[in-house]
């Protein structure tokens, strides 16, 4: 089956909320069959992730607690890209010396994707950093964020995943993605 | 560092939208240092999706328009978890016959996992799904939603990856978990 045009067209937009993290609104859109329907859209500004991996072999992650999970949960380290701000990598670099004080001399985009398309826009920049250098006086963590860091094999990341210690999306793409390159052998 | 108390401690919560995919909320918390601070939720029920493998080796994935991308993207078959739904392997039977025409006898959840836990609760729980057989007469689809089917090989998937014709994370970790089948020759 082949179709020339899948757009929803947006007929009007009804503002619900404006937070410090997210924006919801309401779009009333007309389908490609002419019928009309409405669509709950929560707009996000991005965030960048950094797989961090060590010169033994251990990966970096930040353990912390999630309010919308109600629970601690070990996660690469990331953050919010802020408006207006243009040179994700930079952010990259300031979210790993504030959660875990390292610096990174190596730093490659390794992906990028939407998170949660069902609802919305939140779009995350996976970065990979290697060659890390504990920074001697590194930049300070947020005020409200309370983060422990952890460095972790392999092996017990996956043990991680299995256990839902580790349990979002973001970072299991992070860790399938160093086993695809140890089992190539990269 | 150990931390024995990472709770944020919900004081009060302001409802601000309750929609049929979303609901959304401010809660004001005490953070552990005591101090306050607001975290903004998008709570969701949750949603199943399926990682689809044919016999000739080639994942179905669908086609459809993501109003909060804007465009159209390719994923694998995927839907909402409808509140009071327990049986999420049904949800994902149904999902798989109405999206692609397709029954699996042989399922296994293979992940679940939060897909934005920095503002939602939303999670995914991913099957896998073989020995595939059309279906004569198959569950229609749901009536605003315009979907088509592709089949593609690993190598085509990945691709798509690359392209960003395949854009989401839920699928991202599908593919991965396939490549790592096939790596080690499972």
């Amino acid at each position: 089956m082949t179709v020339d045009n899948f757009e929803e067209v947006t007929v009007s937009r009804r503002a619900i909320f404006k937070g410090k993290v997210i924006e919801v609104v309401v779009d009333e859109v007309k389908l490609p069959s002419g019928e009309m329907s409405q669509r709950e859209l929560v707009l996000h500004n991005g965030a960048v992730g950094i797989m961090a991996v060590t010169s033994d072999d251990k990966i970096v992650l930040v353990e912390q607690f999630r309010k919308p999970l109600e629970k601690t949960v070990l996660e690469i380290p990331a953050g919010k890209i802020e408006v207006g701000e243009t040179c994700y990598k930079e952010r990259a670099r300031r979210e790993l010396e504030e959660e875990t004080s390292y610096a990174a001399a190596d730093w490659s985009l390794i992906s990028d994707f939407a998170t949660a398309p069902g609802f919305s826009n939140e779009r995350l920049y996976l970065y990979k950093a290697t060659q890390l250098k504990k920074v001697a006086d590194p930049l300070p963590q947020d005020d409200d964020e309370l983060i422990v860091c952890h460095e972790l094999t392999l092996s017990e990341a996956k043990a991680a995943i299995d256990s839902g210690w580790i349990d979002d999306a973001k970072t299991i793409i992070a860790i399938q993605q160093w086993e695809i390159q140890c089992l190539k052998g990269k």
